[in-house]
């Protein structure tokens, strides 16, 4: 482990200063996401800003080669939605040795409704999951948004549990999967808040001043609060799962880019702990209906399509609210061809629409004219509607005892693919 | 509830100024307490400094009148001792109406052995807890001692073991109190973390900065440790022993006066919460061997009189370090006398020897030239060597199931002393 830490050492120093990035109309932190531009943030300058570094095509060529046979490589990768890493590396040494790491996402617990921007994270963790067979671990941090919002810590508990049930919805295997709300796993296990409190004492109040941004009138609950999102990270957080004094195993956080914050800090404060620094593949944002200048938020119900939508909704929203890069007439349109960089349908085609071919077809159709705005509308209402469909025919099956099974600190299942040992620990 | 807070508000108003009073060469603050003068800090200038209350001969002897028949105050509030509060008043009224009120008091795990001064709390609310007979909950901030020392966790939690064997060495009721470090409790109830963050979310880093002088380069765990100390101020961080659910009782808190910052903002807190705000009543600081220009310290041995010390270990660290009052000379002390006010001798059998009457004689005799300074210390040696050759009996006895028991969140049985009805809930 701490020749891997070296290397990433090396690879992508971390540091603590403010990458909020404010400059150029694009500011990005964990709470607030706007750009200047109908096409979104400039993710080329924020891999630049934040210090991470792109999943270029021959890493991509690495990972294709590390997959299981008969695998291909998630669209998400293959169209440059997981688009930045830090030390992704040291993860595909492990997975073409056969070793074991684990996985590590979450959810900020702010509204009881999901919206399809949130699924983002959880489709690609589950492929990740059901790809490589490793363990995963998911927070929710209803201490942050009570901390963050003006919400009762009665109405973040509410919405977590509601947001689990969604989280589970996807599709997780309960045999790999252990997922916490901070304010019931801290105060079960003494590992978890221990990690908490050697990561509060290697960060001061000017890292975090540095790396999130916070002042003197903020309250002490968020200057502390980075470590409870960091501590999962580390596997030594949860000795249920990997054993009472076992070695911290190596960790893979899938993420929106937003976060990185949590995890630069955390990579900071790793070697401190003698724990290997958490690897990251960061997503960019999806779009608002609204289009590319903000990200799709629960807080407002015109800009985003939320699970819990009917059939009818998803269409009137598209068609209603979702940024069109087409022509201002038909016959406009028939001569310029519309823009898919900032057409929110085709954006949300790239994420939604699993299919190249199909997804290549709409982009020439659109880009030359052929392929009206009503059309390319159509296109993302069809896949959009299946997509929540199918969730919330899943969510239904999900009962309090299926929670409650992945919210049990316990022992986990899980086969070392390229051995077929089974690996429990 | 809310009646008495407004009261509480009347009488001594709190606030989150900077009190730590560097100037006249006192300095008070939880961790660090000096003096420039001989016979200590002013407590009258501390008290107008932090805002408390003078304990005054009306409010001791509407102490003495609410004691059950036969019950003498105890010599620490006679003498001056416990010699400052906040909000006594309604907790008298609690007394004197026969209705339930609970104790709260602490220590910081920052070594394995006690001094005799670390006893001053514990007496006093053994003593309190005896005479009313209500419930008691004791912190052990492990947390804090690992946030502020270079110290690893395992080692504050062998400390904290070691200092709830001394404690519970103080005579403590088993069936009326609850002890905890705040690692073991924080794991353990989800109660505890929800009041904390609630805490956290009311205080800034400004205020924290004001109260405890806090600074940027201090560590993240420092700046939010502050509503840790707070919470259990309040009965709901308990449900176990004060039933889920159950109003917010009303809390004594026992200390010494340094402890006032963090109970100064628990009760700035107090009523954005519509919890009642905590009373004190705050100690003096027992003086060093070198005398009352610093308090008893564990860190530095010919300076304490430890709970471990040998007859002999206190009989020549009394005859070799306690600072003397006393002449120049025989000649000189027998014409001039004894300075009392100075003399640790003294200080100390104020503090350890109960009996009024061999007290002043002492005072008398010393004062008058016509004791000695062998004679004074053999007095205090007599007096030391009796508390803690009791101490270490009482402390042989107790064994790992006896910790376990105090330290197992439950159910507390106290008896309404004016009622005489059993009250437990």
């Amino acid at each position: 482990m701490s020749n891997q830490i070296e290397e990433s050492q090396q690879q992508s120093p971390d540091s603590t200063e403010n990458h909020q990035c404010n400059d150029d109309g694009d500011f990005v932190d964990p709470w607030t996401v706007t750009s200047s531009s109908q096409s979104g943030p400039d993710y080329d300058k924020l891999i630049a800003r934040f210090g991470s570094a792109r999943v270029t095509d021959d890493l991509l060529k690495r990972f294709e080669s590390a997959l299981p046979a008969g695998t291909k490589l998630h669209h998400f990768l293959r169209r440059g939605i997981f688009f930045s890493h830090r030390d992704l590396e040291p993860i595909l040494n492990k997975i073409e040795k056969g070793e074991k790491f684990f996985l590590y996402t979450g959810r900020g617990p702010s509204s009881a409704s999901l919206h399809v921007g949130h699924l983002i994270p959880f489709i690609f963790t589950k492929w990740l999951q059901d790809t490589f067979d490793v363990p995963l671990v998911i927070q929710l941090t209803d201490d942050e948004k009570f901390l963050w919002r003006g919400l009762k810590i009665e109405e973040v508990k509410k919405h977590a549990l509601e947001n689990i049930k969604d989280i589970i919805a996807c599709g997780f295997d309960v045999k790999k999967t252990f997922i916490f709300t901070d304010t019931d796993y801290i105060s079960k296990s003494r590992a978890f808040y221990e990690n908490i409190l050697k990561i509060q004492r290697l960060v001061t109040f000017n890292q975090v001043k540095g790396i999130f941004g916070f002042g003197d009138s903020d309250c002490i609950g968020k200057i502390a609060f980075p470590a409870i999102q960091a501590a999962p990270s580390f596997s030594t957080s949860f000795p249920q799962i990997f054993g009472t004094g076992s070695k911290c195993q190596l960790c893979l956080i899938p993420c929106a880019i937003d976060q990185d914050p949590y995890f630069r800090m955390t990579r900071d404060v790793a070697p401190k702990l003698k724990y290997p620094k958490p690897s990251l593949l960061h997503s960019t944002f999806l779009p608002a209906l609204g289009g590319a200048m903000s990200k799709m938020s629960a807080s407002d119900a015109n800009n985003s399509i939320f699970l819990t939508d009917t059939a009818n909704q998803i269409k009137n929203k598209i068609n209603k609210y979702a940024f069109s890069g087409g022509g201002g007439s038909v016959e406009e349109h028939r001569e310029k061809g519309g823009n898919c960089d900032v057409d929110v349908s085709y954006q949300y085609l790239r994420y939604f629409l699993d299919d190249d071919d199909h997804l290549e077809q709409i982009r020439c159709d659109y880009s030359s004219g052929k392929m009206l705005t009503g059309e390319i509308k159509k296109e993302i209402i069809t896949v959009l509607q299946e997509l929540v469909a199918k969730h919330q025919q899943a969510r239904k099956e999900i009962t309090t005892e299926i929670v409650e099974q992945f919210m049990t600190p316990r022992e986990l299942n899980f086969v070392n693919t390229s051995t077929t040992t089974t690996t429990t620990k």
